[in-house]
Order: C-alpha cells, then structure tokens, then sequence
C-alpha cells in the first residue's frame, strides 16, 4: 500500500525522534518551563525577525485555533472566516463550544479576500441593526489553506490593512505552513506573516512532527493568563518537553524548512505524473497536497493499492480526490504510483 | 540535582519510546483509528475483565476530566467532588468552562466517603429549593486521591451503593493508577474498579507515557458521537497513533505494573529513609507521593540539591513537601538523597 | 407620528393589561407555578388537541430559543435552520453563547424546504468525515417566517417526515403565530403545528402581551429538569404571574386570535393601499409584516411622518421597508399613510 | 391565608401599574431606547451622585448576575463569594453555565470580611500553583445579604480597598437594596454603594416592581458591546419601556424609597411580635427578612393558615422559618399572624 492519504501517516522525522531519546531521561521542568520550550521560543522569534514576539506550544490544530480565537475575542463576537475555512467546516463546532460564531465569507479556492472582507464589514456596520447581530472580533485564514492554496503577499498585506483599520487581529492557521514557504514562486516569507498578522501559529504535527503547533503572538496580542487559559481548555501538557524538544529539534539545522521542501519536490513530481497521464487538476495547488479529478471506477481500483483522500463527490460519475505528500514521501512512492496510473 | 519533584520529569519509559522508534515509519490510520489503538483497548478490556467496556484514548488529564465530565452530565447538572479533588481545585477550572459546576464535599484524607455523599444526596433531594440549585449528576473521585492515599474495596463498593441508588455516574480519575493498584496492601484490583465505576481513566502521563490517558467506559457509559465530541474539544489527535502504540507498549509484557512496582518500591525505600531520620509525615500515604513536614530552613538547603514539590505552608516555620517517586527512580537516588538528610 | 415601526411599539392589549391590575394584589406562588400559569397551560393543550403537551412559559424570543434549542441538542450537535433564521442572523450569537452551531442551508422566501433539508442530510452522513463536522441534531423553522410568509400544511408535513426519519425534532419558532394562524388563505392551524412540530412556542411579545412566550412540547419532548435550566439561563421570573395572567388573558374567548386577526385585517388594507398606488412589493406575504420597495428620496421624507423598518438596501436608489401591523394599529393609521403616500 | 413567604407574592405596587396602564398606548422604540429608559437613568444618575455611571435594565436576578459577572471577567477568572452567596448556592449554576467558577469564601451572618478575601487573595497569589488555579477576578457581595443582614460603610469601603489593591471590580447584588437603605440603623446610602462598588444593581423584583433590576456600572466600568451581549444572553427585552416605565414609576416622588420603608416597618413590628412571644431569633436580621426558630409541630400547624418560607432543619425537632415583609404586607397581617401565634 503506498500512502499519498495525508501529511499524518507516519510519526516524527526521524530527527526528531531521535533528540526525544536523547533528552528522554534528563529530568525537565514542566508544563513548557523547560530549556527545550525556552530555545525552541528563541529560535521562533529570531526567524520571524520578532524579537518580541510570544511563542506558546499547543498540541494539535482545532485546539490551538479553539484556544487562541476563544482567548482573544470578546464575548458577543465571532470570528470571519471563509466558508470552507477549517474553523467553519471540520472542526466539529469547536469555535462555538467556546460560545462563539464563525462568521462565514464566500471564498476563492480557498482564500478569503480583502475586498469580501472589506465589504462584509461596511455593511455590517451601516446596517442599523447591527447590535443584534455577532460583531466581526478577528480574521482567520489559513495558509495553504485547505485546497493547498497560497497567499500572494500583496493578498496578506491587503487583508491586514483591512483588519487594522476595524482593529482586528488577523489570525492565520498555518497547520501546513512549512509547505507554504517553501512552494516554488510563493513571495511570502514567514517574516510578513509575522509583520502582517496579530498571531499566527506554525504547524508541527502536518510538517514532521508526532504532535504540536507553535503559535506566534506578534506584538503584544497575547492574553493575559495565557498559561492558565490553556489548562483550563485542556491543553497544557505536565510533560510540555514532548513539544518543546520536538520543535527544537525541527528548528535545528533548518529541519522544519527542509522536509517541507522535500514534500513539495514530491508534489511537483505527482503534477508532473498527473499531467503527462492526462489527470485533471480540480485546482491549481502549490503545495503538498494535490487535487484531481478521477472517474470513479478508477477511484476503486486504485484504492485497492493507494491510500487517498476521498474530498467530494463531483458528478455522478467522477470524484475529486486528494493526494497529500510529506517528509516521509519517497521518489519510490511516486515511480509506484506512476505504474499504478 | 536529584528530582523527587513530580512523576512526570523525565520522558517515557524506554521500552515506551523504543516501540514508537519501532513503528515510525508505518503508515497509519489518523484519529485513533490504527491498529495499536485496537491492540490497546482489547488488552484494556480483558485486564478489566470487561468484554464490552469501550475504551477511548485523550491526551492528558485535565483534559479527560473536563471531556469525560461534560459530556456525561446534562447541562443543569453538576459532578460532586471531595473539597480536595483535582477537579475542583487544580484545573483552572476546566469543568466550569464547560458549563458546570464542581460541587464540592468534605474530605478526608483526600477521599470521599459514602456517608458524606449520601447524606449531602438526600438532603439536596429533601430541600424545598433543590430546583433552584445545581442538580448532583456524577460523582468524581481521584484513586490514588491528591494526597496518596487509597479507597478500600470496600469503601468503593460502598460509594458505588450510593451512585446506584441515586441513578448517578461514578467516575474515577486514574492519572496514577499503577501506583495505586501496586500499593502494597491495597485491596483493589482493576476489575473492582469496572465493576465499581461507570468510568474511570488508566493514566500514561504520570506512569511512563510521554502524554495519554486510557478512558474506560463499562457498561455501555460512552456518550453518543464520543468522537466528535473530543474533536469538539480539541482533544483528538490526528496521529492518535502517539497515543495507540504508548499504551499498547505500556500493557505488553505487564510493563504498565511492571514500572508502577518500581516506583512503589522506591517510595517505601523512601518511607524507610524518612523514618529513620525522624523526618514527620503529613500523611500516610501507601502511594509514590509522600508528603512529610520539613523546617524551613532545612527545605531551603535541600532545594539546593534536590528537586521537591512544595505542597503547602504548615505554620510559620514548617512547610508540607512532596517527594515522588516514579519508574525513573533509582537506588541512587534515594542513597544521594540519605545523605543530604 | 404614526407607527408601522413594528408589532411591539405599544404596551399590551388593553384586556391583557386589565388582568394583570385586577389579580395584582393575590399572593401567588412564585416561579411559574401559580394558579393562573396552570390555568393557561390546560387552554394551550385544549387548543393544541394534545392533552399530553408540556407548556412552559417564557419572557422573550431569543431566550426561548437559545433555551429550547441548547436543553435539547447534545453536546457536539447544531440545529439546522434556513441562512435568513433568526436564531442564524439576528440573535447576537445566543445559540452559539450556549455551545452549538447553527447550520445554515438555502432558503426560499424566508423558508427551508424539504428537499433541502433531505439533500443536506443525505449528504452529510454519505461524507467520509462527517464525525469531523457538527451533527445536525434539530431543525428550527420561523412562521410567519422573517420575510412574513407560511409554510403550508404540507410543507410542514414533509418537513416533519424529513425530521423523523432522521430522528430529530422539529421545532417552530411562532413568535408571530397568531399572524400566522389568522392569515386569510392559510390552510395551517394550531393542532397542524401540534402535530408537525415536536416543540414550537406561541409568541406573546409581539402579538398582544407585554413579554412571554409559551413553549409547546409535544409528545414528551421536554428536557429533564427544565425549570432548572431555565434558571440556569438566567430566563425564571420571580413573579411566574406576569407571564401566566397574561397568557390566561390572551386565551380567554379567543382574544390572542381577534387581535391577530385584527392585525391580518389592517395588513391587507395596508396592501391594497401599496398595490393601489403602484407600490412593488419585495415579496409576497400574506401576514402583518409587508415589505415594499421605496425609492430614496421617498423614503427619507415619509420617515419625517412614519416609523417603518428599514430592511435591507436594494441597490444605489431604492431601499426595502418594512411595515408591520399589530393590535394597535388603526383604520385612522391607514387612511393618514394613505394620505402621505 | 396570609402570606409572609417571600417579597414577589402579589404584582406590582399598585403606581407601578398604573403607570404601564397610562403609557400602554404610546408607541416607543424598542430594546430599552425609549424615553423612559432614559429618564429612569437620568433618575438613577443622580441619586447615585454619579453623573458618569452607565445604567443598564435587566429582567431579573439570576439574569443579572450571570450577565454582568460574565461578561466582566476574562476567560479564566471566577467570582469570589460569600460560600452562601446567591450565585453560588441558589442560581442553578448560572454562572458556571457562563463558564465561570464561584470561589467561595467563609462568611459570617452572610457576610464576606475584608480580611478573610485579604487572606485568600494573598495566599493565592503566594501559591506557587496558582497559575493551575481559577484566578479571582471579581468580588460578588449582596446587601442586604441572603440571611437579612447589612454591611456597615465600613466594612464596605475595607472590602473596595482590598478590591482595589488586586485591581477587581467589586459588584453589589442588590436584589433587596431598597430594604438595606431604609433599615433602621444602617449607615450606608446609595451614594456610598455607588462610590465602593465598581458595578451593583437596585432590585425592582423584590421592590415592588412586577420584574427588572437596574445595573449601575460607576467609573466606566460597562463593557464595550453590552446591548449585543444582554441580547446574546436572551435578556434583551423587545418592549423594553415595561422595564423603563416600572422603575421611572419607583423613582417618582420616592416611591422605592417609600415601599421599602413601609416593609421595614412591617418587618419592626413583626420583630416585636416575635420577641414579645418569646420566638427565638435564627440571626438578627435589620431587613424585611426575618428568620426565626420554630418548633416542628407549630409550624406546620402555622402553615395552615400563613404562608411562610422553610428555610433549613435546625435539629430534629425545629426549623429555621423565614417571614418576610413586603410593600404589600399590611397592619392587619401582623394582627391576624399575632392572633394565630
């Protein structure tokens, strides 16, 4: 069976499994008070160029995205997002268990632009009943987003004009974000992230590791208490230096930023295989995970050898399909599928 | 420095981070939906002598107090707790957040008795206003409790009594369980707990594991959509993996009871070593806390050297401490500790 | 000034209002649980045909519905309601405050389809990940709905199909009802709702009563300790007599639907006028609200004489207005709009 | 049967009424935005001697407490309260439904010490897990208390001064302040409670209003968006004048102040009766409560014939029995009581 299901199949790089047995039996403060939490932060802050930045190292992704956006809005508002945004679509209602909306904006492929959100919030604010309804508090966007789509700088720094001037913070999910930096002909660069958003965070358990996401508070964003709102969401872990050893260990070196290039060298070797056989792109995707249009019969037969994602039915008789790669990608997986095709 | 700070300072146990090494590189379901997830339950069920338990696996403890709880009570209900329970005291409110209230009772030794409860129930139920107040919905108790100590067999089934007779949950909060069901001279066995309790949790963080905690559901307990429900609360994990192959690592070979009885064995070394210094108990403790009264002046020094947990102030001159013991405890470490005393 | 600002810019119907000053000075008990709330309940279950209905009595829109819909949702459950629902766009979030999302889909004039509904449902448990997203666990209908317009017998027959066969409740938000049942033409009355709906609420608010809605639960629908969640809501009234006295009031010799009818009678005299003077409507709605097209510049004199709504910009020139009739509006009220128009 | 069982058994204080019977027919805008809103603030401005303040109406008490508390306190904050508090013992778990703990503190005759929330405070911040723990973050007192009893001006100024120096709102239940102002005795004015508390509320409810109490945040203390998160709550009332008109009713010509007066003289009397009967006194209540031991069998002979409220077993032969007084208790209740005595 090859596996092109998602960017979670294996565990860790191996890397960073190896600096977990190496630190395994040093006894570490916890609670993410330990050296590791403490060089991983440093090393965060010195590659955004943020020197004041805050960094704090949640588990997985719906927790951080619950936990930053219930912590940073106010109580009558929601957060916008697009409608196929993680945060509205597969998150289980996560956001509104922490008693807020998601308010949703068309999107194209994926991403949310500054004039939708622009327009959105104009007329939210001429509508004379506007104080019944959930105030617009933050921004979220997701980079890639969930059809492998970038942002284009000039995009970034539009939606963040917008934001300031109706004094939001703009929140990006970078769940993936490894993959976005390193997809050929991106022009954003994790310093305009950093310059652009209020908080953002920097995904781990996509981009090589067992588990964790880093969040970075620009700017001061970060709420008071933080430590006690992550345990009192459930989220702290007694043993923090599963995170902080496990992203120290990817910000060595360059780690993080080259097994992301590896899997999007991958990706662009599966658009290569898919455009030479004649496969039909359902979107154009930058990065690791590649979206294509199969005729289901073919569907069936391929799941029998290779492990996909199944993204949504197209017509009656064909299927939009999802091809995800990852550090542990081989050229291999690729000549096998190449046969398979 | 020698660390007797907690039972959570070092990383796995190495049998643990072997088997994750082990199986790093094997494509996996997501979700908790792997094969060392299946391994884990049925080995789970059959120690519990419970075919038809469902077992599902969070990530730390807080975390599964907070999901377990919400999701077992209705909304005007409360848990009922010993004034002391971790709950009510130490999660930075996570029962709260979710909409419910900790109803504490009195305590002691950290435990909560059946008369206590029973009496609390029947006044609640005699009151005239009861509808006015948080109705008791699930009864929470912590075995080993926060201060070491154990229920009897007895003192359970007795607990379990009252639960059945007010048709109420009871839930045990097993973050250290193996210490508990290693104790010498404990009575308890693990099928007393499934047959005593609704639900209870088998802890990894504090036993071994790097994070991960065993839910037991017995009886047909586990709520409805379980699995949305902890994605709602950002508790899923995408590589449940991390979780399925711990915890099958910690129940192969016994290991699970194996490092529990090494850790119980250090602290009655422990025990020895405090007696024959003179050193006074706070409270007899058959667990790997010990909690002893030390002068001031005497902590100062020792901290110096040795990592300890300080529990509470005692009077002017004399603080409650906390050594602990766990599976990384070694002979050496209670010898360099003789000395310093 | 004369008023089509809305239905509840006057106090109470005058009969109403006289009740309440004749039972002023008899001590009640408190709570709800007075002579007068039973009196009115047992009206309500004999108009409704269903001698098993459970009423409870409540003070406002957004309260019932964020009280209903959260006691009877599980936790990682959403109610489905058209995109224009009021629990959707104009409830300041009161659904999600409680946990829950609300799940939109599209609507036509104001109302969710069957087909609609059946296409969502079918879709989502067809979807590979449906447990990543919020469960649909009731679904919520308007009528009148926001734009004025009803359902007819056999939409809501096939809306109550739909439900059952996908076991989930029905639930009709009638804070207009009476409008509804009054409406010249419509073929729905109460006992249709009754049984159609496994929960609905006869609004007083704006048909006559100071505040209060009645909740229907049909079929053994009500949550467990209900009257505690409603206290826990915040949502109890001490004096339980305002809302009882006021709904005996409006269900003695049929008054709730005179006024409505009264209401219905001034709406269709307000038509006429529209259609006489070339007025167009921006829809079709055979109850007390009427929404109409208004150019600009006529809007804002009419508004020197006349309180209306302004509902939403048309586009650069033209604007919809709605006016809304009630008990208290006048043949006088028409014949000076008729003179200003 | 004469009725002492509580303060909410008849309607509204007979100008009350007549009030909403004289302005029944004007149409107003809706939401709280009419002019006698408007002039019922103005009233309460002054009173307080705090041109500044921000008043705001709500329907109820649980309604107002859990409002304002939560919508004050960030996310990982609780309430500090008297362990008899109305928020934590008799609101059904309002506030933790809002996701907030209530800490609670010994009191004493109902009432929370200045020193005893000193102590907690300090030992809370000295606790070097204090980061685990619900931070306070706001001081709930009532006055009158749930047992009857007042804070001195004293007492309350050491409580702001406490307040003051770990920077929490102090916020005044006053669901019964008019019976605290016109005790016989009491030192503390409105305008002392106005210049203590940062936030408090005058209970109409309880004053003979058929519902409403009005929230006066002095000092800027009212949270951004408070209309959108009192809809949010389902609090919002669409005929916001019955709030509006009821208390500008009580705050003409002093009626509050007069029918507050009128139930401590009531309640003088009836303490007279009590003692010349040699009725033992539970607590020595200055308010319109009074709580008094009464042999079981004399009780329930009493409650043939008056209406009373049980408020705890004392033992297994007596019980702790509440009268309270209202603006509608009369000379000849007292007499009638007298004769059955």
């Amino acid at each position: 069976m090859i596996s092109f299901a998602n960017d979670y199949a294996q565990g860790a790089h191996p890397k960073v499994l190896q600096r977990l047995a190496e630190t395994n039996l040093e006894p570490l403060a916890g609670y993410g008070e330990d050296k590791y939490c403490e060089s991983t932060k440093s090393k965060i802050r010195a590659l955004c160029g943020c020197p004041d930045a805050e960094v704090e190292l949640l588990v997985g992704g719906t927790q951080t995205n619950a936990v930053v956006i219930s912590s940073m809005l106010r109580s009558c508002e929601g957060v916008v997002a697009a409608e196929t945004g993680h945060v509205s679509s597969h998150e289980a209602g996560a956001i509104e268990f922490t008693g807020h909306k998601v308010l949703t904006l068309p999107q194209r492929e994926g991403k949310l632009a500054a004039d939708t959100l622009k327009k959105y919030l104009s007329e939210f604010y001429a509508d004379e009943n506007h104080e019944h309804m959930v105030f617009p508090g933050m921004v979220y966007i997701s980079h890639p987003t969930e059809y492998g789509t970038l942002y284009s700088r000039g995009e970034l720094r539009d939606l963040a004009r917008v934001c300031r001037t109706y004094n939001m913070p703009l929140y990006l999910d970078g769940a993936r974000l490894g993959y976005g930096l390193m997809s050929r002909g991106t022009d954003v660069t994790l310093r305009d992230i950093a310059e652009c958003c209020d908080v953002f965070y920097i995904g781990g358990t996509k981009v090589g590791a067992l588990c964790g996401e880093a969040v970075v508070f620009a700017g001061g964003s970060k709420p008071k208490h933080f430590m006690t709102i992550v345990k009192q969401r459930g989220a702290l872990l007694a043993k923090g230096r599963l995170l902080g050893v496990q992203f120290d260990a990817l910000f060595t070196d360059g780690l993080y930023f080259e097994l992301s290039r590896h899997a999007i060298d991958m990706a662009e070797r599966l658009k290569e295989l898919f455009r030479s056989r004649g496969v039909e792109f359902f979107i154009e995707s930058p990065t690791n995970q590649q979206f294509v249009v199969l005729e289901n019969s073919k569907l069936d037969a391929l799941r029998q050898r290779v492990a996909v994602s199944v993204w949504q039915k197209l017509n009656g008789t064909h299927t939009v399909v999802r091809f995800a790669t990852s550090w542990a990608t081989t050229a291999e997986d690729i000549a096998a599928l190449a046969e398979l095709l």
